[in-house]
């Protein structure tokens, strides 16, 4: 079985850095899908109609990209029945052949954090192929995701420099002459260290923000080896020039993910909207792949 | 409608400052729950044996605290059923009157966090009155947290200082002359100034480990309306003595979590393990109410 910085060159490989972000929001719902669903009378028909946009996106996304990260967050904002369609949704996209990060950014310490990472990985329960992770912790709190990546072969994404404006407030500090940002990648890179595949880039990845491409550069210059998991391009304003500098020479190196701007282009009231997300899609990948080419 | 710091003064006045933690492992469970569950055969049997003990803990507890932290990551682990479990426990204490916090530690931007939030204090989904939260990714992601706790009279945790050995890799590193938890500390003081309710504390509390009792009185003299969370209490080595610099003059001003020590203080093949509950429950609110008379 490839390990997991290996399956991520492959998908990467074959069609792109492109990850679509599965953040389903009820308002932006085609209308038509949310009257097919009681117009989202009880918490079960809005986690139905999730269910059914969701995989439409899977369908209409796959030839531009081979990396979808649902976010936790939208699914468990329905209760039990948004946990039943995250799992469905993963399901289907594992079963499509697409790489999954879960977005859930949990951290915790000790026999708690093993638990995340269990739940994150397990047959029984997300299966996702990475999970994004929180360092605030420290190191060993990190250490049980990464025990629990390794015995099962999947990868993490550890939060470094997130693209939300008000992100700096405490990474970046500076301390010993070095932001927090920058002590938390070196702390990821040596832990990815041991784990580097065939690619030449490891299972222990980080999340560094589309929204600064100055901090994204230095970064890729002191993480060689380490896969990065580029948000904020798109609707958050980064694009396809800020995130260059995220791409090693070989072409490899990040994924980016944009997630309304691929799965929410259209109003809702657009009877065609399938074709806007195609569309979407489509410019994003040119995009990107243009962009991941533009440092050889 | 009492606000969330007066509600808290009031649960620690009435039972002192225990918060017990329901943290679920199946091999610590007595083996007489274990069997009465088919012995965990099913993901479905363990998350049923999970709520059976947990509502048993909640039963035994409750002449010694009046504040329940459940675990997410032992329910989550669980999938589905173990999801069910928690809610069904939530739920439980709510009616028994407890204060319950969700310790969760989410933490994420813009509509994400506030997503989030809706499921921790929402009716339709936790409907805790407390959720713990990380503050690595910055003021503007810990603002939708506070505004939907603001909305419903609700509070959070966020983590400052964990109790974890490894905690300090990045939360001790010295920027401007002062350790990253102590910047964390000063934004909790500024976003929970102007919550203070009749009590003297607001509403955005603060998480701060037993373990180093240090920090924790410097924290207490740099936040003196912040209500803390200590966690580290017992199994984690701190000890009554250690906890006294969390408590103001009045008395109030933290709750101190014990997890496995109030929970798990038997074996599993112990079959008399409800009173081994009950003394350390009994054990533990003595100390702590001694320790937080220390300081008047």
């Amino acid at each position: 079985m490839f390990s997991f910085p290996d399956r991520l060159a492959e998908a990467v490989r074959r069609r792109g850095p492109l990850c679509v972000g599965i953040d389903p929001r009820w308002e932006s719902l085609p209308i038509s899908i949310r009257q097919a669903f009681a117009a989202g009378a009880e918490q079960q028909d809005r986690a139905k109609a999730f269910e059914a946009f969701s995989l439409q996106v899977l369908d209409l996304v796959e030839p531009f990209c081979a990396v979808i990260k649902p976010q936790a967050a939208f699914f468990e904002q329905l209760g039990l029945p948004g946990f039943a369609a995250l799992d469905r949704i993963l399901k289907s996209a594992r079963e499509r052949g697409f790489v999954t990060i879960l977005d859930a950014k949990r951290g915790d310490i000790a026999s708690t954090a093993a638990a995340y990472a269990e739940a994150a990985f397990s047959d029984d329960v997300w299966n996702a192929d990475a999970l994004t992770v929180n360092p605030y912790l420290g190191a060993d709190a990190v250490e049980p995701f990464v025990s629990e990546a390794t015995k099962r072969n999947r990868g993490l994404f550890v939060l470094v420099r997130t693209s939300n404006p008000g992100g700096g407030l405490f990474q970046n500090l500076v301390a010993d002459g070095l932001p927090v940002y920058r002590h938390v990648g070196k702390a990821v890179a040596e832990w990815n260290a041991p784990t580097t595949g065939e690619c030449g880039l490891g299972m222990i990845g980080a999340v560094v923000g589309a929204t600064h491409p100055k901090e994204l550069a230095e970064l890729r210059d002191a993480m060689p080896q380490v896969w990065f998991l580029v948000p904020g391009f798109g609707a958050q304003g980064g694009t396809a020039d800020d995130v260059k500098p995220g791409f090693l020479s070989s072409g490899l190196g990040a994924i980016v993910n944009s997630s309304r701007g691929v799965t929410f282009p259209f109003h809702p009231d657009e009877r065609d909207w399938q074709s806007k997300i195609i569309a979407a899609a489509g410019t994003a990948q040119r995009q990107l792949v243009a962009a991941s080419a533009g440092n050889h």
